[in-house]
């Protein structure tokens, strides 16, 4: 019998078990309460108070998780299977109690990674919005500023929007602000689209960051980024924070602020396969929003980085 | 913190917990596998291989658990709390191994409701086709023909559909023939639309069902009907079959095999809650088909059908 | 082998053949070429060159034609068999080579309807706009003006739209005005809406035509408004014309210009199943916009008002 | 040239303008910045942060406007042609700098309506979530508490949502609370739904508000309701509230707490021409969310609604 | 007047006819039933009964025909005329009496194409799922093993799926065991997307298939692989089956089992263009879901790439 | 107080004003109607009463200006900020009064450029189907022919479309014979897909079009088209035309007339900035059909096509 709450058999050819049947947890892994029994948790982060336009990727978890039943087990470029380097569950949905503002609901997010990252277990989280990243990066508490590896149409590195400190465009300013990353060794990519003031851009290029926008990104090709990106980070800890967006909207309709002239998947997916062996510590897929994918191809896809994010994952916690 | 496994604490006010969040299990309830922690299991029957023209309901029991979410607990006009009377659970899917034959995907079926019935749990299940219906009947194994309940727009008597005999169109005649139900204590409601012969309609009649067709409703109303399905049963046990196009596809569009002229939603559940004190043996809501419902309203008249039922459910098995 | 150009065999049960397969005509009749083989022909008008706002009933035939091969044969409330009556076929769309002028596209339809009339053959069909009607009206060439039976939002009978004679708002002003129908035995049923003059609703009454706005309507109830219907057209030669948005847009949310507070699809279908012995002589469904129709439920109800209407047809045109 | 900015001429026959043209004001009304040209004020209050689920109303205004250009002058039933009656213009949407903050944005929301109420006009306001009526019954200063009219599925009197006093499921409590309105005077109609307290219901009552749930609606029929609703507010100024989720979600599927059994659009406009001659001093339309409506119909349901209103507002302020 | 039984006449400019009106043949090609008067034959096979996830593919060839009336004749690359070369018909779907058992379905399918072949007509046919495949070769009894060329994401050659023998994941093996391919004349591309066992993939390679995954393609480009797909497969008698998934879904999100990071449209039209002069007996394109398919562009990909097909196989079947 | 009717202060941060409130002009810009406040003027043209298969491009520019508030001022690569080059404002929609035949409606058209023009403004329009060029090449009456760079997947050098002179297929034949263009220092990009008669591409190529298929300008690549375009035009008076339909249908599916295989929007972009310089006196953007588009994706990126031009415009402008 296909229950949530067996531990997924890799011995057992789960081929046989259809993948629209059963409670969808991320991957079909077990849901798990206990900490001790994972070294990766899956981790949904319901929250999208964050956002000034369109709201809805506070559903992202929960349609991530469905379409993530149609992902498998053996990577076909690498023939990792993450299943087989670690024990990996999913561990629910953060509770946040007090989700009509913004500060406190990011406190109660932050509470939550706290237990997670003192467990010895490694989160990959999906959102949400973007302003998720900040307190698990605050969770971290990490001695030396965290190395960054960021996929995005947008810095998100903004002083304020709308007045606000703390919005889904703000993350990363907060957190080199807090000490949490190293801009120098922070790099963004697939970063495009118009803005109302040079501020986003010009901070993370002043404070160091690599900025790659999508016209340097076409010129260079992936390998080429790739390479750069391995010589940014190092062997240092490493943080990898994936907003949908990133991706274009052709590929990955179903966000908030969507801007034309992305990545492909192929892309998207090709850059991430170039990050074996990278230091990783910690990972989000942020951005869905269910309600605006007629089509629900967005969530598959999210669900696909997802998977694409295990696989280094993986080979990174069993290092 | 919201998580699935942990019971639903009616003692605690679950207003403080967004329903967006956390993995859907059927009303929020909690996820069994012993079923002598419960009363009543919520059941998902994720197959759809019995259907002639659109398939699609195998998807139903996912997404009738994510719309659940925003059901809650408190009757509005009985002020029945079923989660007071009864320990209700999930319980998961039904596991169909067989699943690319008819024949022996209801075997499965039935194997797994042997075990629900003989640990003395009633089951509510949400398929799937109707030919779901057959398997759960046979594994009740009743000593005498049960009384019948039949919310449907089609009298699902026909004695085969495209050459077959186990379909979603046939369930019915299959059950009378094999002494599982009385047609004599048997009714059906909401039947319409042309058929290509008569000889479902006349099997039913013939049979001894009372079958109320959509004209006969409109003129007798929802309080005469009430009586009148009331009458036929008695006190006996009886089983309530729920077909959701037996509901207006102006109010439940994503069904297979739609009928206008159906019940408006008010009507199925004025029906619904006129059955209070039936000798309720089991039930099912049947044939909602996620992918052809774009607002996805027919899973929210899914899930309020079956809150409605579980309401008169509890107070049946408590009695 | 389910083909297309085999004439329907009434004699086999065609429950055996799967609905969505073969090449859609309406209903799954045979295409016929020959008009000398059937009595009443179903046409497709794909044209919808006068309308204001919202254009795209010229993909209604095709969908229609689509949706109508769920239709079955026998009516489950009068037992009618409209094959078993008459030779029905479905003879393609009319051809309207001047697509570009309205006077010119409505000349071309005329065009054809005077082959189908002339043939003794009478046609059920399908729009396209309600700018259709006229044609149609004008090939009949009726020695005395006709009874006309109308279910719509508007009365259409204003003298312009956008300065224009000939749009899908005033067929039945120019019909009254080129002496096609007899106001005094004309019926408008489902009326409402505002506008920005009361020219339209003046005319109509004024002309001597019964209007039922849709408040009276509901006073009255479906079976005086039938009594009513049937005592202005009496014996009469009939002509029926069915604007789909007659009916509420929850029931059928795919047409150009919807009102809200309309028919629910039991009442279009009671109205319609009161009015079998009208001597019909022809009727037609208009407005059908698949484009704006998600869920497809209006193609299904077009297609289902059609199939009402061939049953009451079938017996005007054997009688 | 049909231009926003200038005067509706109702004395130009405006069928001569097609309707998808044009920058969409409500109702195609002026676009007006000086108060003192209008007796009416249709205003957008484009705020959904205080919804828990599913948010999206804050589009509710700009989708809205767009399907308010099918709307008409000239009512139907009452022949009333509010641009007769009244100045009536579309003075934008509300300014709401402090988005992030529902406390602070409901303030930022009073402070317009307080200009809007010093000057003397009458606000038609298009929401955004139901918390927006709180501020907008505080900047009445009303010096007796207003009597109320309130269309919904929910009392909107709970004391808390997820842990806070102003959600769009408190303002009713509120309003009461700061002696804004007076229960014994006012009414809740199309109440509906479970609940996971019964205190909202209770609230309701206990103040002594005359609760009309669906059931009691249903039997008492839409006259009775209107001659109660009238005692209840005799002549004492009135402000009208209609949350769109009171009516069904097969008409209004497009909302984020659907609630299924209803009312009809049909029933909806029936009660509101029923309030003619009620002593309005503001009204509002909320709770449209069009993310949620793949048809859209749910926005033109939210337009007609307002046209239906406006009607008897007009008619109000010109007493 | 255009009728679909007419032949097509590529003398008259086929401009002057509307392309939404008439019903749907396969690119407007006359429907004929006396396969001595084609040369190809344009055929529906609406079967999905050995899907596992997500069934829809039954409504597959209705849609593409539907789609196929904005194909045009001449190609803007070769300057190809289908139309000039052969004599091109639509013969409808393929009757398939059996439908509720995979064995019995696909051997009723290959029945139908012995005629086709015997007839000496060549068939390009439309699914339904990849299971259609198998019977058509094995309806070809070839005396020596075909060569194939297969675009896909997945090799279907696994030996079971679910259990079952027959699947729409196994064709491609049950061919090579029944001698009906030789897979050291096969090549597969297009194939991504992790699997749970790699027993796939290695039966493809270890048989002998030439089995080119995306991120070869990505490096090879479409040149180098077309020089190699008409290496492998040199003059010998091929056939070409096309699934719909081999593209990405960005570009064809309507079907049962997509994958990210497939071909673009263009890459997929570039490499069938590269296949002219291959020595083809016959080809289909499956998968296309429409019910999937929101925006209805996948069923617009499955026409051109029928048509794309239809290019080089009537330049095969006249060399 | 975010009003439409206040001048854009790009003095002030803008990023403080919510995207989805306000009544939606083009961008953000204030609405005039004095034509001396402007140099630049975004202009609608809700005009699509010349297309063959799928009307909806009249609600264009209501569904551009919508998704245009997304837009913001400051260009990534080009670092240009339009708004601080030229006084920018929208002038509403173009009057179509003879909106039912197509020669009259041009008329309408260009009569409304003619002030335009003569009023010094250089617009920026959107429509509408491509018939909507013409009158605007008319209006502007050149002295010498223009030049003219024209993305479309069509020539649009049609002599005829269903018999008629004046359609979205003809409009380049028309503009030559007219001598508007200088076909010589014409370019047309993108072009593909099959055509029923050669003589569209034929008469562009004879007439000394520069013409590049979709194969060739793969072969070329982005830098090489840029090349050889400003080659052609060279400093001459140039008009910009852009069909939306020139981009694949994976990246903007709502147009009437997709052809897959077309260009991505990073390449569209790309070939827009490639034009910084080159002498535009006007431009358009046509052919978005928001009805054929259930993601919105197409609107945004004919919104962001349009802000791309407009910084390329702007420069023009001010040089």
């Amino acid at each position: 019998m296909l229950m949530m709450n067996e531990k997924m058999d890799t011995t057992i050819n789960p081929i046989h078990a259809p993948r629209y049947g059963g409670i969808p947890t991320f991957m079909r892994t077990p849901l798990v309460t206990d900490l001790s029994e994972i070294d990766i948790a899956l981790v949904g982060v319901p929250y999208d108070g964050a956002v000034e336009v369109s709201p809805g990727a506070r559903h992202g978890p929960r349609e991530i998780r469905n379409k993530s039943t149609m992902m498998r087990s053996i990577h076909h470029v690498t023939r990792v299977n993450p299943y087989d380097l670690c024990k990996i569950g999913d561990i629910g949905d953060v509770p946040i109690p007090r989700v009509f503002e913004v500060v406190e609901a990011l406190a109660d997010i932050s509470l939550f990674y706290e237990k997670i990252y003192s467990a010895g277990v490694v989160p990959l989280s999906v959102g949400g919005d973007h302003s998720i990243t900040l307190p698990i990066l605050r969770a971290l508490k990490p001695n030396v500023p965290l190395s960054l590896i960021h996929f995005d149409a947008h810095t998100d590195t903004y002083d304020e929007e709308l007045g606000y400190k703390y919005t889904h465009g703000t993350p990363f300013r907060r957190a080199v602000e807090e000490g949490l990353i190293d801009p120098s060794r922070s790099v963004q990519v697939g970063i495009r689209g118009a803005a109302n003031s040079e501020e986003g851009w010009n901070f993370s290029i002043n404070s160091g960051m690599r900025v790659i926008f999508m016209e340097e990104f076409t010129k260079l090709g992936v390998e080429e980024v790739v390479k750069e990106i391995r010589n940014i980070v190092g062997e240092t800890p490493t943080y990898l924070s994936y907003d949908i967006d990133s991706i274009d909207p052709a590929f990955a309709p179903g966000t908030g602020t969507p801007e034309i002239g992305g990545l492909t998947t192929l892309e998207a997916q090709s850059l991430i396969r170039g990050l074996r062996g990278v230091n990783l510590i910690g990972a989000d897929v942020v951005e869905v929003a269910p309600g605006l994918d007629p089509s629900g191809v967005t969530s598959l896809v999210g669900a696909t980085i997802m998977y694409e994010i295990l696989c280094i994952l993986s080979e990174s916690v069993v290092k």
